[in-house]
């Protein structure tokens, strides 16, 4: 499992976004950005521009920094679970070396 | 002033490299990135994409999120240091509704 930043921004941005009651037409408008990038942004098909990250922080009224912070710990979450995977995974799944050890 | 995610992003991951004593040639190696990507996204000059990013981090032995931490700590400093130019506008320069109240 490979964890991808767009992801985890996406579902920050669209979990923000409807917390404020938000649709995404709404967000489009504030800030001027199109519906359809938007909504991959969200959906994490689309990389954001540091530049559109920005307008959309203006138009949701957050901090970037706040944005970033929670995205630090949703993928922190992530990183937890997939740690836990590669634990449990079946002895010969296992690198030799640990597996010999046993 | 503008807070860009990149140019922030650029100087964590430079910092890191460089506190691993790592030249931009070993963190080209080690990632498979060419080093001229790898010196723009430094630079800010590039957005990183989250594939990439995942490869410097992996390269960097460092966790995403304590990547993404650390950027949100210096992008909050930047947006204190906007919030204090922005106070300390002279009232010329302040919004006229602003100036007239005071």
């Amino acid at each position: 499992m490979v964890l991808l930043l767009r992801r985890s921004l996406g579902d920050v941005l669209r979990s923000l976004r409807m917390q404020q009651g938000l649709t995404l037409r709404d967000l489009s408008a504030a800030a001027r950005v199109s519906l359809g990038y938007i909504s991959e942004i969200e959906r994490g098909q689309k990389e954001a521009s540091s530049e559109l990250l920005g307008s959309l922080c203006t138009a949701l009224d957050v901090q970037l920094s706040d944005v970033l912070r929670e995205v630090s710990n949703v993928v922190a979450v992530e990183e937890a679970a997939v740690a836990r995977e590669t634990r449990s995974l079946p002895v010969g799944n296992a690198p030799h070396v640990v597996a010999s050890a046993a």
